[in-house]
């Protein structure tokens, strides 16, 4: 396992952001011989346009046939009928990832359709944007990125192996944690995040989006991002974005009360405690 | 009034990021003949070793005399006692203007030490970032962002245009407003994602941002800055900001509400209003 690329065969399944940013790392780092991707209409024939992939195919039994690598990077939504539609076509040696922004439900997932037809670890690249799809793909999406391997309780340890090689090849610091831990860390710095970024851009008129500068633009960023992925995100996490929400809250209103009285210190105490930290996130090792 | 530039003489008091950039600009755009700036130790030294200006003082009084122009680019907190400094010093045909971030006070501050002894307009240049101080300032700070100025009610025709054509040189977009109404819609726009930032940063153990990612880094850039500077723009917009802040969370509580119950429409509302809300902000002209 000391030199597992280029894998005989890489199979991807689905070409939005994400996959389609493996596709494009994986071809430029020549990590496998053969690339599938498995994309639906009307993407399709623009992926095959793109002419990265050997073969392009709307059958995710074809796409995963002989792969030694399968990359599921598709919504959760979609997973269960995908996993279940592959798990007679792949090999017993296949090892399979996913790319789920929620890992609990997808090691659920993954545990249901592939318990004794193939090996799985769980994946989180914490990388991605404010756009979707095929267009905005790119191959050095995944790098200086944190992404996170949560195994299944009973790991395979060769799988491991190959999935945090194929993460570290692509550019990537790897974290291992047990999904549920995952889920808790995430809903506090992705999640959370969101929804208050999409709530404060609601909160604002029209009137006060028009003289909004740098600090706003980088604030609501996120909140742009496709709506559809981001409720099932929302949804699938629920439990931890609302303990989340309810310890963001419980600063914030300490503070505010602390605005309401006119007094300065529990305001100046977040501020301070605030530039602290996020100045050592911005000083730490990537 | 139509070609005010370059003028003879451009007094800048305060040489921190706003003042020091400000200044830069100037000289880059030969806006003035003579550019004087205040600065006290211990940036005073190098603000003279940049060698931008003819004369660098920490006499506020020594630095207005003779400009046609003055930006007081100070805190709130220090404006009041240099104003005061040099109101005996302004020629009296001298415009002053400020760059602070909450202008009913700074307007109350220039009323009260320049009625009868100069002319006056707010401005507040609606840029900026995490970093303070001389060393971050730079010429390009102010291209393609909002300025707002807000004349006083009795504001003299000529210093309006003149302020105005000083901050479309420098490459801002210019908005008039009241000062009222820019304190309220900056709340919305800058002050309370600010606080709201700061208070995300605080709300998560140091293990849930060892996995923090480009979402979480843009979302919480602005926490970083200066707490002293922050502290005074909430406090001194605190009105304004509790009234954003309960904007904010009745949106937050509808979605969260939604959340609890497991029932999406809220949350997916919410998400698609913001998204399209910040995809059209980022099309509009700059």
């Amino acid at each position: 396992m000391n030199h597992p690329f280029p894998l005989s065969r890489l199979s991807i399944l689905g070409a939005g952001l994400i996959g389609g940013s493996v596709a494009l790392a994986a071809r430029r780092l020549a990590l496998c011989r053969e690339l599938v991707l498995y994309s639906r209409e009307p993407e399709k024939e623009t992926v095959r346009a793109a002419g990265i992939a050997d073969l392009v195919t709307d059958d995710p039994a074809d796409a995963v046939r002989k792969a030694e690598l399968v990359v599921v990077a598709l919504p959760i939504a979609a997973m269960g009928a995908i996993l279940h539609a592959i798990r007679g076509a792949l090999e017993p040696k296949a090892i399979v990832t996913d790319t789920a922004s929620v890992k609990l439900p997808a090691m659920q997932l993954l545990q249901e359709n592939l318990e004794g037809r193939a090996r799985w670890v769980g994946s989180h690249p914490m990388s991605g944007g404010e756009r979707s799809g095929f267009a905005f793909a790119r191959s050095n999406l995944f790098e200086g990125a944190v992404a996170i391997l949560t195994p299944p309780e009973t790991a395979d340890r060769e799988a491991l192996a190959l999935v945090e090689a194929f993460w570290l090849a692509l550019g990537c610091r790897v974290v291992h944690l047990p999904a549920s831990e995952h889920d808790r860390r995430v809903a506090a710095v992705s999640h959370l995040p969101h929804l208050l970024a999409a709530a404060l851009v609601c909160s604002m008129d029209s009137e006060a989006l028009e003289v909004a500068g740098p600090g706003f633009r980088d604030v609501t960023r996120i909140a742009a991002a496709s709506p559809e992925m981001w409720n099932e995100i929302l949804l699938a996490n629920r439990e931890n974005v609302l303990l989340a929400l309810r310890s963001f809250l419980a600063r914030l209103e300490e503070a505010s009360e602390s605005l309401r009285d006119g007094t300065s210190s529990a305001v100046k105490n977040l501020l301070r405690e605030a530039s602290q930290r996020r100045l050592s996130f911005d000083q730490r090792p990537s």
